[in-house]
């Protein structure tokens, strides 16, 4: 068997740590994973796999309250832990059951993850998923299948590099690196790290002074984070499609 | 005891997975820790632990040759691992014997490394040393004793992340945690592929497709890698002082 000539035919693969690094890669003709586990990614996860129509990502508070009365619907976001002043609901996947969710669009403001959704639109990405535990075979499955370079993109936070996207990202790595050629740094680190954490990502993140972590156990939501740090509960793939993210069919 | 108390009067330490990432962190009047394993900060410490009067930094073979001729001094550097045309010694600590290198002023060009140094210098660093596995002792050493805030810079591949120059930083974090407050997900990371990696470093890199694991091996360097990721056999602290690399002593 000529695993050269094999691996040659395999599309590639990278992961971005931090938005900041994303210029470094040739977006263009890829699939990018944006991930933004606590909790962005989560949340928009769980809205779709409860029946929302779609989920509109934005960059601000204001921009959400604007969109939110001209389209007349849900709108969602916070500030330092609170449903953020003019907005509805929160980050919280708890927040959205299907009896609340369904049929309806939510306007959701989250920083880092819309930032890096529009930077990878605007370098040429042709399909973008969104991916957290809560959806990764979902994202692992489409991976799997779709034959195209890929990069798992992690929003973090603020541009620094985070323990619990790096996680997922090496999850990913961990499950679909047969099907993809690897030369990637990054990749083998993130994938390194979950295989370390895997088996109590929570306290892994914990023992490890995860900024998240304290950052969210301040505010009291050790619930939220050990939600989003479990495997397959809400599995789905969200994709951006002209603005908006979509179940894909 | 209080160790709340007994945190908030450590001082900070943070790692720095790529210079893209360094104007997210305050560097004003810290101590930053400029690494840059295979080869530059390596070849550094070998020169001066063998008696190297000083070593230039500089960022073009050009600059190269030009202060070669000026200061009537040793010239190095490498392109895709030749010497590089115009210079007369390359990158790899095994040119530097004590019998060759002992009083002599060495130039060396090195892309990333220089880059970074520059930049530490700029953004207002007050003390800055280069740190490899050869002299991670004298690196720890120093750190324990200083009593500032630390950042440990990457300089990685041209900003991409990369594997050795992360190992490096966890071994520094694994051995200097008790004397800093580490809210610092990049250093956990770091500290976490270093323990996954530390018994036998080079095949932790060659199992997990380290890019400069290929790039090295490619130019028959096995040796070097070798060399580059053993501990302390040229332990000594190279300090950055008006353009020179010094032995701090």
């Amino acid at each position: 068997m000529d695993t050269i000539f094999e691996s040659m035919n395999k599309p590639s693969l990278y992961t971005v740590l931090s938005p900041a690094l994303l210029h470094l890669y040739d977006v263009n003709n890829t699939l990018v994973v944006v991930i933004d586990v606590l909790r962005a990614t989560s949340t928009i996860a769980t809205d779709l796999y409860n029946g929302a129509k779609e989920v509109i990502p934005v960059d601000s508070v204001q921009r959400c309250i604007q969109l939110g009365k001209e389209l007349a619907c849900v709108t969602a976001g916070e500030r330092d832990g609170q449903i953020a002043p003019g907005l509805q609901y929160g980050n919280s996947s708890f927040e959205y059951p299907r009896e609340f969710i369904e049929g309806k669009t939510l306007v959701l403001t989250t920083t880092n993850g819309t930032r890096l959704l529009h930077m990878a639109l605007s370098k040429g990405a042709t399909e973008i998923v969104t991916g957290s535990f809560l959806n990764l075979s979902a994202v692992c499955d489409h991976l799997k299948e779709v034959n195209k370079n890929v990069i798992l993109a992690c929003a973090g936070w603020k541009d620094r590099v985070n323990m619990e996207d790096t996680m997922f990202a090496g999850a990913v790595v961990s499950m679909v690196e047969e099907y993809f050629t690897i030369n990637c740094d990054s990749s083998r680190i993130a994938e390194t790290l979950y295989k370390k954490g895997r088996t109590d990502m929570y306290e892994f993140m914990k023992k490890n002074d995860a900024s998240h972590y304290h950052r969210l156990t301040n505010f009291g939501l050790e619930r939220d984070i050990r939600h989003c740090l479990t495997a397959d509960l809400a599995n789905v793939l969200p994709e951006y499609v002209n603005g908006k993210l979509l179940l894909r069919r």
